[in-house]
């Protein structure tokens, strides 16, 4: 939760004289989204979400996140829309931060999803790959493998006050990918960070997706990846085969998997368990002074990677033969 | 801003079955009220806030709180409405805490009121007292002049801490306060609270009142004074007789004043400043490990009880002759 930034209602309704969606009626900070200051504003118009961006999140990289936004939402998928201001400008500033206003989209997150969530979720996943085709802007990914040798180097030295032995599985776990990281694969605009949190249901149906604020260019199976990781376990660490094989017929219902992308899947998947392993890690071990959030814990990506080193063939996380 | 508890879709979804307002479509924690979790929820029917009841709210107060709002705005004021389940109750239970889900009012509230904000704002604050003046229910106090010394108690040996000399200032108060605090006004149902903070317009003209979770039993006048020091300084702590006119004028147009209570005017001023100095004070001293929010500064209201200690009469506040 966040909402860092405090505005004054003269302040948004200032903001939103530079666009027409009518006046303001209501705004509330809303306990979501840790890189930003979010507020579900009302206006004579609708309900929408302004958000400022703190300093985690690079301005240079907007753009492209708005861009992209904007890009899926005219192509069909359920996210929420950019809107710009009379200038034209998706992106202004307020409070002295990067901010823009995006339509409100209605939808729950499940904080235990079922196998027919996954199933949609796993549609939905191929459905925003499909529409990023033929998106023009490309951001690399930082926390992909090359990024996380440098991520490591700053949680190296207590790493084994989380878990014992986490130095030295990280250690073999970052050679190992590092040598055998696939190439080659088919690659577009990802998501990147698509967990629970950021995916919307009603009535059982995905009805939309949101936080594009790790989106990239990489990897679409890698995607895929990150998504196994995040839907398909339980809360004991074990592997929900049927949860997988739901996301995958799910995705593989729009967009099949290449024999390329099936036989990287679980170096993809242990890759993805690494990233958020590390980062978790990192954040574990830099609780900042004050924080009212206790970071997640890096030990369920340790026992999710202990699980993908064990798998022999994508069949093992209920891919179709 | 406060979201203590964490609530899932489908435990809200669980609890407003109990209700006949539809189904979830959306829910967000809200960065508001400090003493609870609030939640603003939408559903098939319309928008709601879902408040959770954290443990500095006692339990045995909420059916008084409750109780109020539903009298109040069944007498025509903007207050949030309780909604009742469909078996009669209008307090829950969730996540284990008492829950209770009451309308959403729309407005802003605003952080510097004008003269014309503190005319509305006197109005609302009489017709809430004429709205109360039938409500069966009684609460005592907490705040008021019996309980300022036991409050002080506690931060007693570091008040000097926070300004030099404070801890005299405040025994001298306690003790004039003690010895003059009025008696036999015309009492009622109190706010007690009604900071601009808790005060909703729309286009200047007042929209909502909200927050009662400070309500009780009090000098009706007492109000006022809590409005005057709340509403009608400046941020140099200098008072602005402009808006404590507006405030008090309008005010009168709906409940004039009696002598008693004119002439106490001053005396209620120095204690609703004392009140604020107090619990300002014991909150700056025992800021917990972790927390967010910083605490408002207990040397505003310091300041104020300085001006209020130097006025002759209510004439200085602006009151009509």
């Amino acid at each position: 939760m966040a909402v860092y930034t405090d505005v004054s209602a003269a302040q948004i309704a200032a903001f939103l004289s530079l666009y027409d969606i009518g006046t303001l009626t209501s705004f509330h900070g809303i306990a979501e989204g840790v890189e930003n200051s979010n507020f579900l504003v009302q206006t004579t118009a609708g309900t929408y979400i302004l958000t400022l961006y703190e300093k985690r999140v690079a301005r240079e990289d907007l753009p492209f996140f708005l861009g992209l936004m904007q890009h899926l939402a005219k192509r069909g998928l359920s996210c929420p829309l950019p809107v710009a201001a009379r200038s034209g400008a998706m992106l202004g500033e307020l409070s002295g931060r990067p901010a823009a206003i995006v339509t409100f989209l209605p939808g729950v997150s499940v904080r235990r999803p079922s196998a027919v969530h996954c199933a949609e979720l796993g549609r939905g996943l191929a459905q925003l790959h499909l529409a990023g085709r033929d998106f023009s802007m490309r951001r690399a990914n930082a926390l992909s493998v090359s990024g996380w040798r440098p991520l490591y180097r700053g949680a190296r030295g207590r790493a084994d006050e989380v878990a014992p032995g986490l130095a030295a599985t990280i250690e073999e776990e970052l050679s190992d990918l590092e040598r055998d990281w696939p190439a080659g694969l088919p690659a577009g605009v990802i998501h990147a960070d698509l967990f629970p949190d950021n995916a919307f249901f009603l009535d059982d149906a995905l009805s939309g997706i949101i936080d594009f604020y790790f989106a990239c260019t990489d990897f679409l199976a890698y995607d895929v990846a990150v998504c196994l990781n995040s839907w398909c376990f339980e809360p004991d660490a074990s592997y929900n085969v049927t949860k997988g094989r739901a996301l995958l017929a799910g995705y593989e219902s729009l967009r099949p998997l290449g024999a390329d992308e099936a036989s990287a899947l679980p170096r993809l998947a242990r890759g993805a368990a690494l990233r958020f392993l590390l980062t978790r890690l990192v954040d574990w071990l830099n609780v900042p002074e004050g924080a009212l959030v206790r970071p997640k814990d890096p030990v369920e990506y340790l026992r999710k990677l202990r699980f993908h080193r064990a798998v022999d063939s994508a069949r093992d996380y209920g891919l179709a033969p």
